[in-house]
């Protein structure tokens, strides 16, 4: 290897991005150098962003949403219906349902699929807490908005399986969704087609 | 619009962070969610990494490049001769020399190239410092180092003839670099050899 390049307070900024995704080696290098171009009007308030978020976001002690409080604005906004809960693999997920803005209950974030390969159960997707908040919150639908891949079809069957001695409704995303598709990827249009199109599972 | 997706907070941070380069409103998204998910591993260490950066980086006061002190590391490292002041437009140009590790003398940084169009001028390009420093160092030769680019070989082109009465010798990059190519993207070896058979100006 040749000399470093840059001084080693800038290279381990550098390894740092390159750990986001979408950003490889020489683009982080690239978004640095940038960052280092606008120290003041950039890398500075980025810095001290990061650093709040850091401190502030954690996850909404009921649904998972990612939240500056104990629970998420959603969970404490009462005109959001109380007797649906849209269950949904990622906080991403939750962000392109709300883009869409048609559904107006509440979310339950499993964090993540079922997975025999990563070692992935039930108790590592929230679902022990899914079932207490249908006891306790006397829900009347869960509608499970999961990916259209394997892994989120296999979790969604588990899932409903799980909930049918609570007698609660279950729905999933039906029209619109294709095939191996991500919700995260979808325009809000075939999404709201999707929920409004739901259909018992 | 529909409703605020995510905190205001890490709206704030994704606003942020899609304004590096390589990173669109969604990618940008993506990348916080990821820093969401890491916020000990990554999140945190990242914005303690970019403020230590943002609060001691500046330009080296004689070449202009990135520093963590008064001087960079280049200038004051005793082994590189004095007498060969190679002439880069960007940080990014001396870290792709650096990288190629052929070059053992200085580096003056112009911080662009002239253009008419951004109304950048020879004062706004560091070349009167450049000047200075040739009068002040001895120095013997001059290598203009500029992307092969219009604008790159306009700005050389300009600096020649600026330089001419100092009586340096003025070389350039020659074989290797490739029309229009921008140094940052050659590879290691493509650069070496372009250094090595530089030809006078
Ligand atoms: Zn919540
Ligand atoms: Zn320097």
């Amino acid at each position: 290897m040749p000399d470093a390049e840059a001084p080693p307070q800038i290279e381990a900024l550098i390894d740092l991005m390159a750990r986001l995704p979408g950003l490889g080696p020489r683009s982080a290098r690239r978004a640095v150098l940038t960052l280092l171009k606008k120290r003041g009007s950039l890398m500075a308030p980025l810095a001290t962003a990061m650093a709040q978020v850091a401190t502030t976001a954690r996850d909404c002690r009921t649904c998972g949403n990612i939240s500056t409080a104990d629970l998420c604005p959603i969970c404490t906004d009462d005109r959001r219906a109380t007797g649906e809960i849209c269950v949904v693999e990622d906080v991403a997920d939750l962000w392109a349902l709300e883009r869409a803005g048609v559904f107006r209950g509440r979310y339950h974030i499993l964090g993540g699929t079922l997975s025999a390969l990563d070692a992935v159960g039930p108790d590592e997707l929230r679902i022990p807490a899914l079932l207490a908040r249908i006891r306790s919150e006397g829900t009347r639908e869960v509608i499970l908005a999961l990916n259209a891949t394997v892994d989120g079809q296999t979790t969604a069957h588990y899932i409903a399986d799980a909930l049918t001695p609570t007698g609660v409704t279950i729905t999933s995303l039906a029209q619109g969704v294709p095939i191996g598709g991500e919700l995260d990827y979808l325009d809000d249009g075939t999404l709201s087609a999707a929920l409004r199109a739901r259909k018992s599972f």
